[in-house]
């Protein structure tokens, strides 16, 4: 037998999993900030669900994991949470709106593995259905913003409406069957020239009078508000003003310090049907795959529903991967940390007496582990030095009859004579 | 289509997952007191790796969910979190010893659907691989003990000694080959009578003098230490006085206040070596099932590895599923809470504003939500109530001129007039 992990899946041992658990804590706690509630829904669903006409699209459906069960149900693992919460509010149509739910877990995808690429991924979704607001909007931005300020990374968060987008395909002259094509077009604007972009939308049959139209939208020069008062001059159709609105009053409830309205975000998916944002490293030159995305898709859960009841609904998803990545990038030199430990009790002679210790410790809160293994006082230091453990407590014969130990400070050598309480004050501290 | 889960699995709504959070992160803060660190395993594992033939058994491999990927690739979804850490043991193996790790996640199992058994649930295990010592296993007491309390849960801890039962068998004279097959009726002693485990023992095709000794010693009355001293009297050969040897020392480190040394624990599963633990609801008539269980399991790592190096482990599981249920049972009646939010902002034409008042709440940690859809006062109520949302701000452009705002608290129907930094350190005291 060959002992590997399945293809596109990988490990995490404690000094990643530390990292990435952290990261996943605070998206946490800024999720119910916001007053986001946790929804869990299975990892294992009804095919026949999953592979409905409305919802991931035949992309996605390429690349499940697919089995039976004992009794012959054809049973798929979920490729989003999206689509499982669809499926919920469908079920649950008495829930009370808005409904506003975060998920974080693990979703599967059987693709060809590339760099960066997995069989087995996190998603932390954040998705608020029955609002039309643009209210709704504000939190997610406003999300990112604490989010990403609370894990140091310095963020731009792009924004765009896909309404501004159809009002300029329509200012634009550009047939309706045209259209979606050329909005994939010109989400590769950020990846090639904006002569390439050009040349596309030629080849996808789309005039030069068009395309001068849309190369004037989407590179409006200027801060936000300079790009809206110019777009208001370049579109005039009913479509495109309501989306030039939606995104100054988006714009009018949040700090724009790190918000760019961008009119060529445009966003692949089909399914977005108004505001679309995506966060970006502010340097991008440092990494310039999103970090975070997501948009407004008022149609999909009610496409998906037998009773077409309206379901409007908003979200953002974080990719704990390509986060985790960018701060391994901007990250100082810092010595690796193995363990969740903070102090490492080393017994001389002494185990009994220091079960009681790191019991004293830990109910103080202190993360308390001890010599289990009865090493020598070298080896012991060598293990804590390993781990990363940042605190070494000596406990001998002598130190218990005085109430005095030496605290040894790992990362500087410092040593000092301490009580247990003193220990625990410097942990508080 | 038919909107349904799978069979075997379920949705967890906020007002289900907010309980369940909290329970997995009252486990995870007292894994870590104990210095446990997080290790991340896959949910897709190679089937070679988990059917092999140390792994978890072949009662379980009926159970398995299996599929292969695009490259036809035989796969498995993970049945338990044990058999993954061997396999990251194995292809880690110069890791630090002691490994102690943590691990909370989904395992599958296409079992029988009965009450409360279903086929995607969580495990929270937490192991030490590489010591011997039973400072490991107090470890494990301390974890539960802890833990239990947080939770309000008076518990029951028995603990037993697999090399007692073997002692207890060759003392008997039990022959090897029916010791298994004997220790597994003993384990029904909780579910029947004494009688019925001895006609049961009988019918295995054990003697009356055997059986008379093990009644004797699954029997022994009186406290913890009265047990063991009464054992070392009715059990005098190698492997028996090894085993009440560790139970002795390991009830030495833990206090004992509600740790029962019960000779009759045996804990079905076979690859058990050296202490087992089960941790039970102090009344059992309430709740009779496990809470949580584990004990050593030396050599499952070193039989599934090739090199066959030594790898003692030892560990306990906590059931999410009956600590919910016993806290269910156990609470008082109390409001649903359908969300994490705190305080409820309702903007009276104060919209914008409210946006700002939110974040400044939110900065301050209170989880702040406000109303998105522009309802009036009594929906906004309505439904802040229905959410059991504890709190609600009424906000109106003179309660903004004063800087004043009414709180309500919800649940009480008690009002005052307070200022954002007054609502700030309500939340906080």
């Amino acid at each position: 037998m060959k002992l590997m992990n399945a293809r596109g899946t990988r490990d995490f041992p404690p000094e990643e999993k530390i990292i990435r658990q952290k990261l996943i804590d605070t998206l946490r706690s800024t999720f119910e900030l916001y007053g986001f509630s946790p929804l869990e829904t299975p990892i294992i669903e009804r095919t026949e669900v999953l592979s409905a006409k409305y919802a991931g699209g035949s992309e996605i459906l390429k690349e499940t994991f697919n089995f039976k069960d004992q009794g012959d149900r054809e049973l798929m693992m979920r490729y989003d949470l999206t689509v499982p919460l669809a499926r919920f509010i469908g079920m649950n149509p008495t829930v009370k709106m808005p409904f506003k739910r975060y998920a974080i877990g693990r979703v599967f995808r059987d693709g060809p593995i590339k760099t960066g690429r997995y069989r087995e991924f996190w998603q932390c979704d954040v998705d608020i259905v029955g609002s039309k607001s643009m209210l709704a909007e504000a939190q997610l931005i406003q999300i990112a913003q604490k989010f990403f300020a609370a894990a140091g990374i310095d963020v731009k968060i792009e924004v765009n409406n896909r309404k501004i987008l159809d009002g300029m395909m329509e200012a634009a002259g550009v047939p309706e069957d045209k259209r979606m094509e050329a909005v994939l077009e010109i989400d590769k604007l950020k990846k090639t020239s904006l002569n390439d972009v050009q040349e596309l939308l030629r080849k996808t049959g789309i005039g030069a009078d068009s395309i001068l139209i849309i190369t004037k939208v989407i590179t409006t020069p200027g801060i936000n508000q300079e790009k809206i008062a110019e777009l208001k001059e370049l579109i005039s159709n009913e479509t495109g003003i309501a989306g030039i609105n939606e995104v100054e009053e988006l714009l009018s409830y949040v700090d724009n310090k790190n918000v760019v309205f961008n009119p060529a975000l445009a966003r692949g998916l089909s399914y977005y049907t108004g505001p679309v944002f995506e966060v970006f490293l502010a340097d991008e030159k440092v990494f310039g795959s999103s970090l975070a995305a997501g948009g407004r898709w008022d149609n999909m859960i009610s496409d998906f529903l037998e009773s077409k009841k309206e379901f409007p609904a908003t979200g953002i998803s974080f990719g704990i991967e390509p986060i985790t990545t960018v701060l391994g990038l901007l990250k100082k030199e810092d010595a690796v940390v193995k363990t969740v430990t903070k102090l490492y009790v080393l017994p001389i002679q002494t185990v009994k007496e220091c079960v009681g210790i790191c019991e004293q410790l830990r109910s103080a809160g202190v993360n308390t582990d001890m010599d289990l293994s009865g090493r020598g006082v070298s080896k012991n230091l060598d293990y804590a030095n390993k781990m990363g453990i940042p605190y070494v407590l000596f406990v001998g014969e002598d130190e218990l009859k005085q109430g005095k130990f030496k605290l040894k400070d790992m990362k500087s050598g410092e040593e000092e004579l301490v009580s247990v309480e003193e220990v625990i004050k410097i942990f508080r501290a």
